[in-house]
């Protein structure tokens, strides 16, 4: 059997060693395996900045082994886990806080999984603070050889797993309220509005409108890409991932509306 | 035929998903190719910096296929494109807005272009702002797979590529005065000065000159590695690409200057 | 004969191209070794934050060939070594500064060494302030390749190597006085106190103490992991590495108590 493809994706950061450390531990365990690291760059902590960067990357990842390690309550009762999705035969590795949610809903939802906090797969003696090394990374590396899921460790009722919520964003004939998701190194801002929530809603491709934040307006075009409108000017664009989102053509949408996660925008068409 | 190595630089930094949605991409079509990072970390839209690293980097890597995304006009107009230079039979993939043009100038140039645009390798739908994933990293992931070049998409007169120029120094018999073309992490200064710029001109290793720069003079020696001179001491010196530097002994020397890309200064032997 | 994998550790940054040349170089001389990047985020010339690094991660890495660079003596008379050590066959390759001696302590200590300063496998010409990219990196992939040691340089003797001392921690009966050996990108602070000083030592594992430094105490628990306080809340643990450290759940201990390397901190029992 051909090993899998692992992808990594983390918020261990690149400044020090956890996520080569992590890597080095799968090159023990599964040397053959062709590992993708998404990014160690989510902010600290931050799952659902994680769960976002994951849902969105792996609909264009190979098929395989999915370690995603975003784990503020590391050594606790939260519980990792290893899970099977409906399509593809993937499997997402981490800990079970919602971090893989977004990402299983991509793929039709879980259709099995294990707690692998005893798995037989893990390192010994396990520290309590550093499971991406001894227990998320190991486990990942075994499911890539090929190894069945239930020996990765003990079943779990995939209803039982837990979820994160994306608020849904407000669709008024004549404005959309919504809200941050997260913000890009090019302080571009993604909203809680998809491609689906246009159909029927008040903007228009093509269009100028009002973007209207902290009390502040300020006005813009539902462009198609940066260059559409004039270096500095607000646009508002389906992204990469069709999700609707604001930049700046050559600045950043977060600063000039200074905005941050959860914050309010309520889109008015002009 | 065996897979080619594929490298890739871009400005797409470590701290989002971006580069490594393009691995893997680059994963699920060419599985089996060596994929070399040289950096992320080109300055935001910064072309020229990103130009200048991949043509220093690009004589060290093996014969293959050389991603390369630094593209503040994505979505519109400027072409995509893939490129064959003259010698080792290397392949350049991005944008045609000069990005890719110091790095086929150590090539022999630029001898077959094809415009990718509608390249048949590019994913579906295209988005208008991640040309990154949808087009160049396939693009290049076929190319490293061995399809032919003319099938990636349609012919481009090569004498129509957009070149960058870097401004020539200009050499007095008792000065130089030239510019500052980048900076690195260590705070060392890249002039636009080569080794061979230096036969004839008025500068010899090993001894003092002054450093010139928004009116201000600094000593300096003309040295060969950094612990030449003395802690907190600037230096000129030629670097590893062989071109003209100003370093500070465990210190910055952009910061010790104040120096910025495009900034002048004036070499003055002492 | 295989090709051995590779680990890679550097204070290259991300920011430049520098670690991905190094890395372009192996795959030019041995394209076929797996290459793991530990981290290239060592803090710049931080001789002793790569080593300890450097240590932490090898144990956890398969036998094979261990770049290290953090070089502030680059082209200097500071020795460029490869060093096999006692156990696993290990091979580390960089500069004889201290930087690997760490990591050799971990398996065995060195039982064979050869300078490679004029090594027959270095890149021509070699330059005088890119090591890595010029004779590091060649190095080690050339042994990697299987190249017998000896091949790469001429004899050094064991003995004359240089190792880093990390000071000892002093353990009295009603406190133990530490030093802070690095902080990490989460705020968690290493102290200079290994698993092994804790016994007959004061402190035991859920008991409260004082933590004391540059005259100021603050409460804190020696507990477990981070979840086991409260948030904001500042704890003593032993972290991955099973050496004592200071954390605060969901915070920064370095913020808290301002702590930077080497400052001294005492540990009271309350």
């Amino acid at each position: 059997v051909a090993t899998r493809p692992i992808t990594f994706l983390s918020d261990y950061g690149t400044d020090d060693e956890f996520a080569g450390v992590c890597r080095a531990v799968i090159a023990r365990v599964a040397p053959s395996a062709l590992v993708v690291d998404l990014t160690h760059g989510v902010r600290r902590h931050d799952v659902r900045d994680g769960a976002v960067a994951l849902a969105n990357s792996l609909p264009f990842a190979p098929p395989g082994v999915h370690l995603a390690v975003v784990d503020p309550g590391v050594g606790t009762a939260r519980r990792p886990v290893a899970v099977r999705v409906a399509e593809d035969d993937r499997i997402l590795v981490g800990p079970d806080n919602g971090l893989l949610s977004l990402a299983w809903g991509r793929f039709g939802g879980p259709v099995e999984a294990v707690d692998i906090a005893t798995s037989q797969f893990r390192l010994e003696p396990a520290s309590s603070t550093f499971h991406g090394r001894d227990l998320f990374a190991p486990v990942a590396a075994h499911l890539a050889l090929g190894d069945d899921l239930g020996q990765a460790g003990t079943p779990v009722d995939v209803e039982k797993l837990n979820a994160l919520e994306i608020p849904a964003p407000r669709i008024w004939p004549d404005r959309i309220v919504a809200h941050v998701v997260r913000t890009d190194r090019f302080g571009n801002v993604s909203l809680n509005v998809g491609h689906e929530d246009l159909a029927g809603g008040p903007l228009r491709l093509g269009e100028p409108l009002a973007v209207e934040s902290a009390g502040e307006r300020v006005g813009a075009s539902f462009a198609r890409t940066f260059e559409d409108v004039d270096p500095g000017k607000l646009m508002l664009y389906e992204d990469s991932t069709r999700t609707l989102a604001l930049a700046v053509n050559r600045g950043s949408a977060a600063d000039l509306l200074r905005l941050r996660r959860d914050d309010e925008v309520v889109l008015h068409p002009a």
